[in-house]
């Protein structure tokens, strides 16, 4: 990654500006919903619902984010970088930010009464990962270098998957099957987070190649 | 949405109209998904079989009219609609009429006996929403002011959303885990299909942009 | 499917070496999929996680040729087939090996003690599908007749089908639900593998239409 700056023109610019808008309002969802988990077992239902709605109205902004972008893409004839990836930037972003969302709504659908060690690892893992990920958005249009985020991600995403399966092990020694139900639903979709933030680093890394 | 006529030449108005016999073919499964969902509770279940069949022939139908628009999209060398949205169009009306035969078949592999109020409701607001997306279909190669359609999309898969919690919450409350099985995965198929309208109204609202 | 030889420059020629590459590993997965199903019921505990781990090999080394291809694209500026399909094959195919894999992992996580008949149907299926998806992507490099290649895999996607159905509807009759919930993810997996097949015939023909 030698000189990105050359084809960062003002119009360019714009669409990292609002990336990064994007990229900061779905660190601002993982800390809620850490915030969230950490706290949840010791919280009355009206503070849950609280704080799951919160997430619900960043999740809303998440919305008007991306539909300013795509927007403004489908205005912007020529672009030196693909349209095609700021596309799939902005819509892997929001499926980030709607899984967090999901994850939090669910525990109030299922009535989860006991938040578990492996939600809580989880959020923890999601938090480090989607703060990398914005890191990366701000290193990808201000030629920092980037080998340490793609290593980093796959670590995170590696880590997250060795607990995720050690989660569903340990709910399955669990013989209540409607517990296992909500608790499987919630830890599916908390392992898509990670998985999304890898397809995010990977379409970072094209950009960067691409530019190089 | 001003000018739309000056990019419609006749070969474009060629994949409009194939585009709007797949999305007529849609509402016809969404008709008769509201037929079988309504007469369920009183139908025998070889009168129940022969509509699910039904819907198959419609969904078989509709892989015939997706493998017609995708041939002549790859012969053709230009196009002033980007052939990535026609693309995204025809395959995300072949997941609607694809869930909706999904959930279909569901309720006679499930052997469910009634079908409950959620069911009914969603089948409503699928009827609805695919009756809207027809409109839509119809309104961009015909340059029909469109901003009522996203505002009812939305609207609508909004109203889904809603139903979609409240049915999760309810069917947890039944101490059955296979009934919640069951159900569940229906009523999952159920809030895909207006998901994948809402991804629809989008894909419509950036070939309205690109083309003002 | 008349001269594909003429836009083959060696440029491209490296793309599809590499394809093939990486279908020759999804069929290694394949086949060792189908010796971890057949031998599973008479196997010890530590032998199944010895073959599990040979899948989860390959998957990585699936993952390498994968990140060699999208890296090579990304470096290339022109192609005369579209980056697009060669971009969606090689997803394409990662997703066909990942699933192989995600499958053989819940027999471990959720300690399957039976495989049970579809489950050794459907790793035959898989098979025979993969072996042909295999030859359809030496075919589109090699100008070979192409015609019995799509109604082949849409047959045995046919046959996936019915198979998936017919086992969910005996998996129902089981009473125990843990169980239903175990193995019902274990065929969805499967199920999802010769979807996947299919789409990769799609876009084979796809690129064969475009260059006939």
């Amino acid at each position: 990654m030698t000189n990105i700056i050359h084809w960062l023109l003002p119009k360019e610019e714009k669409f990292f500006l609002m990336l990064r808008d994007q990229a900061s309002n779905v660190v601002e969802g993982a800390n809620e919903f850490k915030n969230l988990i950490d706290n949840y077992n010791s919280l009355s239902d009206v503070k849950r619902g609280e704080l799951v709605k919160k997430i619900k109205e960043i999740e809303s902004k998440g919305d008007n984010i991306v539909h300013k972008i795509i927007g403004s893409l489908d205005k912007t004839f020529v672009t030196p970088i693909d349209k095609e990836d700021i596309h799939n930037l902005t819509s892997l972003l929001d499926d980030v930010i709607d899984l967090i969302y999901a994850a939090s709504i669910r525990l109030k659908i299922f009535k989860i009464k006991i938040v578990d060690v492996h939600m809580k690892s989880s959020a923890d893992i999601i938090q480090d990962t989607i703060k990398k990920i914005e890191m990366g958005v701000i290193g990808v249009s201000k030629l920092r270098s980037m080998n340490r985020f793609y290593i980093d991600i796959h670590t995170l995403e590696n880590k997250a998957d060795d607990l995720y399966h050690k989660a569903l092990e340990d709910l399955f020694n669990n013989r209540n099957p409607v517990v296992i139900i909500k608790y499987k639903e919630i830890y599916d979709f908390l392992e898509d987070i990670t998985d999304k933030c890898e397809d995010i680093a990977n379409v970072i890394e094209s950009i960067v190649v691409k530019h190089a």
